[in-house]
């Protein structure tokens, strides 16, 4: 037998004999019935000892694929014919009802020149020394009970300290047993599908809106009723009367930016009582307000207890922390953990524990309040350079808080597509309004992530870019 | 009006005057057409500025609630009333088709005398310090881009990691692109089942078996179908031919303990290329082998591409990590990437980043070397006090791995949740075999979080609480 064993290897020699005999065996090379060389034979050829090659006789004999027969010597048995591999095929796919394919992400591209990607904040206003060292200090030995299994809401003392958080920043009144901890905002936005999306139910999403909602509840077989949005925020009276779950971004409408005017909350409040509706309210970037005072959110005028207030930390803080929150009507909350079970146990409890003395120490309304004065001065010049310098190609969509403003094109019949690509391949990436849904042709432009000093120079090329190619028609 | 405001609490006067008024007017207290003092009395009565009380009435004038009516005063406006709520009710309810509510976990009971618990490693093994110190070397201020949105799959080190930890220990070959990171098996398990499973299609699983994998499947609407376990494993003849996935253990099938035979692995393998079935492999504790060489994995085995492979560092490490893997077909990795992003985004990048090292500089293998000894010793204490203290009412299960055994009551009448239940009063905490579903009663026995010392006396125990009781029929 032409046995290749390759002895240079690491790992016991019985152990490459094995695998070599088990390849000849699995290749075909050795078939059912084929007789081995006695050990004594194979040992001599291979210069090892007797017992290294009948180590690995055993194994294959214990695993069944080579039987001893008396007076006759090993052979290989039926067994081994059927675990010949064939062609390792392409044989799964996904099932039918599955559309989602993955987004390219902000971490796989380099950053632009002119960076006016919608949803980054900066992260190096974060303070990284603090946070490194609260983590550090929570992953002491034997702290949180490491080898047991944690309470899916999360750390208690960090759904404390997001219920003082939201009582005095949104005046959002919660009970710490309202509150669970997720990775994000779009991890509370799957479990609040989990629990209340049943296939074929209607859920109504802003159009333009938030893309991965959208996707999430498409993915647990809803139907989706794209609403249309206005400079008031989400058109109420277009929702539909069968809708089951509305989402909406109520303090800074994604991507548009208005905020959803009271009258509309009132009567969105409304709409939900009468028709059994649940309503998710998205916050997700209202700590960062440079206008007005902020209007109640709908979780606070919420009589009827059909609101669901999602919260993140990735645009107040940064992304990676992975950390959001969801407040949920009591009536859901064993749901809501039985569903964070299922998807994925529960989350870091060092993370979280480092998180909560990050906020109860003062240091996220700390950083907030540094962060703010950085992004109301990239705000303002954003705002300004829209208005002065793209003046004739841009109108601005008034808002009040977040990382993005938008503007839309003043001839409806501009590409925006097709503006944002050339102006991406001259280093200023801004975001096409359109790719959000709706109909109104506009670019969205983030500036949690533009160096303050990049973003008039930006915009005049983005300007320089418009004048050039004249806007595109259709 | 008497008009309560607490003007000793942090925050500024005016907001502590709005709130009040909010308070008042959404309380009934101020009603529909009320007229508001000037704000010269109010903040003569509050001893605050004028400008303090303006301030407030103008925030709320903004948000709709007032209005000023020219030369009469302030007015509490129409839309006030409407925003009064009503007791916070319990509208909101989960889904008809949601039945899972969350399971107590170990985290949240204190640990026992004698613990006997299934699924625990020990965390006093985990070399935290090095531990500590791979995570804070990741966080330092800038690394891994955290402004930006990272890859769903994972970091491309921890995946190369694990390739080559995977090719080692276990036999599976895999390209770093196979394989998606994720926050422990059910994770895993989720991503799997959002991709494959249609509602009604039918999922085989394990009887008794892993509930949280049945649990989950069913969430999705999937059809159970829980097939027998004997002593060589799931009895694969007895998958639904209309099965459309199969969920199976066969390094250490949960709970029972015996592996799959090789004869039912290429049975298993065989019946899903003829049906074009989906199969997840659930690898969760074989790192810890005691006695036999291990058997090849489907994985391993599989030709033609149907196995998807799931293992967790939960085991092998502690839970606390949150970290686990799939490895799948090339044709479902950008589903599962989709779907990762629209389940929680994606995972910590340092968590993952100092895996990655933990794994590549033998960390892993060091712990599990030294892990291997400790468990060694307290799974021979177990089973050497089941077959000879508790050898009359017990009958031990045959396993190679992991870190539990089961053994079946003699006596098939006794009902094993009663024992169970007695012995916990008594300190000796163990899991009733039929909790994970079959018919068999019987008891699992973890031995990772056990003190070495208490193996043998909370069997003796246990034997004293059989004898006394002695078994209850049904």
């Amino acid at each position: 037998m032409d046995l290749a064993v390759d002895l240079s290897a690491r790992g016991d020699r019985s152990t490459a004999i094995y695998r070599a005999l088990l390849d000849a065996i699995r290749s075909g090379r050795l078939g059912s019935g084929d007789r081995l060389p006695p050990t004594r034979d194979l040992a001599g050829d291979l210069g090892v000892s007797r017992n290294t090659v009948a180590t690995a006789y055993e194994r294959l004999a214990a695993e069944g694929y080579l039987e001893a027969r008396v007076g006759a010597g090993t052979y290989v048995t039926d067994v081994a014919a059927s675990v010949r591999p064939r062609r390792r095929a392409a044989a799964l796919s996904p099932r039918r009802g599955w559309h989602f394919t993955p987004v390219p992400v902000s971490g796989q591209a380099p950053k632009p020149a002119y960076d006016f990607r919608v949803g980054i904040p900066d992260a190096s206003l974060f303070p990284f020394d603090t946070w490194r060292r609260l983590v550090a200090a929570e992953l002491r030995a034997g702290a949180h009970s490491p080898g047991t299994y944690a309470d899916p809401a999360g750390h208690p003392p960090l759904r404390e300290a997001i219920v003082r958080y939201l009582a005095l920043s949104r005046g959002v009144g919660a009970d710490p047993d309202d509150v669970l901890v997720t990775h994000g905002t779009q991890q509370a936005l799957d479990l609040i599908a989990r629990v209340l999306v049943e296939p074929g139910d209607v859920v109504a999403v802003e159009d333009p809106g938030y893309p991965f909602a959208r996707e999430l509840f498409a993915s647990y077989g809803a139907h989706i009723a794209p609403v249309p949005v206005d400079v008031d925020g989400l058109v109420v009276e277009r929702i539909p009367d069968r809708a089951r779950l509305v989402f909406t971004t109520p303090s800074h409408q994604f991507p548009l930016g208005p905020p959803l005017s009271l009258e509309r909350r009132l009567a969105l409040l409304e709409f939900a009582d009468r028709h059994r509706v649940a309503v998710i309210e998205d916050d997700y970037d209202s700590e960062f307000r440079f206008t007005d005072r902020p209007l109640e959110t709908l979780h606070a005028l919420d009589g009827a207890g059909r609101v669901i207030y999602v919260g993140t930390f990735s645009k107040s803080l940064v992304p990676a922390l992975r950390a959001g929150y969801l407040v949920a009507p009591p009536t859901l909350h064993a749901a809501l953990c039985g569903a964070r079970q299922l998807a994925d146990g529960y989350g870091s409890i060092p993370d979280q524990a480092a998180l909560a003395h990050f906020l109860a120490d003062g240091m996220l309304a700390r950083h907030l309040r540094r962060a703010r004065t950085v992004y109301g001065e990239r705000r303002a010049l954003t705002i300004d350079g829209i208005e002065r310098v793209l003046a004739e190609h841009l109108e601005l969509v008034p808002s009040a808080a977040g990382l993005h403003v938008s503007a839309l094109f003043r001839d409806p019949s501009v590409v925006d597509g097709e503006v944002a690509g050339l102006a991406a391949a001259e280093g200023v990436v801004t975001e096409p309004l359109t790719s959000y849904g709706g109909e109104r042709p506009g670019l969205v432009f983030g500036y949690g992530a533009a160096e303050t000093a990049s973003i008039t120079p930006g915009l005049e090329r983005l300007r320089a870019i418009l004048d050039l190619g004249g806007p595109r028609s259709r």
